[in-house]
């Protein structure tokens, strides 16, 4: 049993570390233009919490403690896990930049600022977005001197996992039927529209928008550390449980949190009648569903054997309060 | 030497196997929302020339008819190419739906119909690039069965190839200077805007805005065949002559063209008073620097003793009309 100093420790090295690794990973000019290189930092280092990144350093170092891997490449393998962690927050930070553009969520502070397309402008936010999604590929892609042969194939296995995640089938599938929802495409443009107020498309929505890329993060982790295919499962069950408690949790900050608070509008997603956890469930039902999310989350590390922090991530997750 | 029918029917023949393989490549619902997935077919089958991807193709061909590639592998290799060819088509068709958003040039017509989000709203437009940004890594990366093991590196080469050349150094860079170009962008936020009108800055943009992808998609092709690092170099100094053969020529088409004949809007460079070859240079020195890069291309090709269809291409672009 570790003490919550010590997981907040945790937290801050492993936010500070992915920090120094992106910053390392980012394109300066000459080599790009100086405003793009300047947009694409303006919101990667804008205070984000790094949870995705966060699991999947710690999805790396699960399934590197429980043995699931050789002993001999475990440097390596997590040197080859923090290219998943920062490619991750890429495409995480390219999201947001494009979900707050006015042509979709239209939201005007992020993390406590004023977004991106505010301050450089809808052309330079969007082209920015588009840098920060490609670059994700190349982080991921770029081949290191002396690797092992084996990591060409984690590499391309992460690729891929990745990829399918953030893609038309995930994340950019769960914006598509987020515009849906909010009535902001035209009636009967699609037919999820007109099942959008019931749980299905509720957990439709959430599993492709936000579950997929948390899901893919963790996994891309296990895949680069070098777990076993029945740890790599694991960490997906894992992680389907964690992301589904991840955005209950969201929706109910979305109710009860401040602006303060988060550091971006509240309340949207009621303005907008967007079906969301508390408003097809309730208050008090919404938090036991986030409850149980967790409660399956740990079930399935303690049946998988895995440990370090993942446990934690879990509690965390939904203790946060921004 | 081969007659121009012939040559137009292996353009046809290609562009018929390019569309097929778009077609298998693309997700399709339940796996994806089907509003995603028809704005992605939308754009993908818009009656483009698929000159990169035919040029993907034909670097793939060059390299392995003039020997640079051992013969066990070759259908293999062609294969491998095709998906290189099918990802670099998604790149190119995505920047084409933010190229042409309200918040970047602006344009209703593009191939001669309504653009994305004219159709299907700027939202929804841009997910839709989006996503065909992100599929053409899962594409590149997806793992078949029975591949020999030297797949996995050219996969992973092509990638950073590809990546690199879409990404903040490459063609989204050169968005980002088009938009400071034409003054989109406030007066001072960008240096490059100061050097706008000069050729130095316009061999910039074009470069980074058009060439890269194309130079991308030669040695992605050359890549993933198999060709050796001798024959990857050769292609790669090749496609740099023909990028600026065919940005030329672009330029020199928005002039002289009708909405027509080039199936979107005209004239918009010169509208927009961004600085073009012929705006620089003026229309014969522009004819005459576009025969000069494609010059250069065929050198190239004839000292590395590369054939098959890439010197046909170079002549093709610079006389194309449309």
């Amino acid at each position: 049993m570790t003490s919550t100093r010590d997981f907040d420790r945790y937290l801050r090295t492993r936010h500070a570390e992915i920090d120094v690794a992106l910053e390392a990973a980012l394109p300066i000019p000459p080599d790009c233009p100086p405003l793009i290189a300047e947009a694409m930092r303006y919101s990667l280092f804008a205070g984000g919490k790094r949870l995705r990144p966060i699991l999947t350093l710690a999805a790396a170092e699960a399934v590197v403690e429980s043995g699931h891997t050789g002993a001999r490449s475990r440097d390596a393998g997590m040197a080859l896990a923090m290219t998943g962690a920062c490619a991750v927050e890429l495409i995480h930070t390219y999201s947001l930049v494009h979900d707050d553009l006015p042509a979709m969520d239209d939201d005007d502070l992020r993390r406590g600022r004023p977004t991106a397309h505010v301050v450089y402008g809808e052309g330079v936010a969007i082209l920015a977005g588009d840098a920060m999604l490609t670059h994700a590929f190349v982080v991921l892609a770029r081949p290191q001197s002396d690797e092992p042969p084996g990591f060409d194939q984690r590499r391309l296995r992460a690729i891929t996992c990745v990829a399918e995640a953030a893609g038309a089938g995930g994340m950019v599938g769960g914006q598509v039927l987020d515009l849906a929802a909010t009535g902001t495409l035209p009636a009967g443009d699609d037919p999820h529209r007109r099942a959008g107020c019931e749980d299905a498309a509720l957990r439709e929505r959430h599993e492709r928008k936000t579950g997929a890329l948390i899901g893919a993060a963790a996994v891309a982790g296990a895949i680069l550390a070098g777990g076993h295919d029945t740890a790599v499962a694991a960490v997906d069950r894992y992680a389907t449980h964690l992301g589904l408690a991840f955005q209950i949790v969201d929706d109910i900050l979305d109710v009860e949190g401040t602006a303060g608070d988060l550091g971006k509008t509240t309340g949207k997603d009621v303005g907008a009648c967007k079906p969301t956890y508390p408003s097809v469930h309730g208050l008090d039902r919404s938090r036991a569903l986030a409850a149980e999310a967790v409660a399956a989350a740990h079930e399935v590390l303690a049946i998988a054997g895995l440990g370090g922090r993942l446990a934690e991530i879990a509690d965390w997750v939904v203790s946060r309060t921004s």
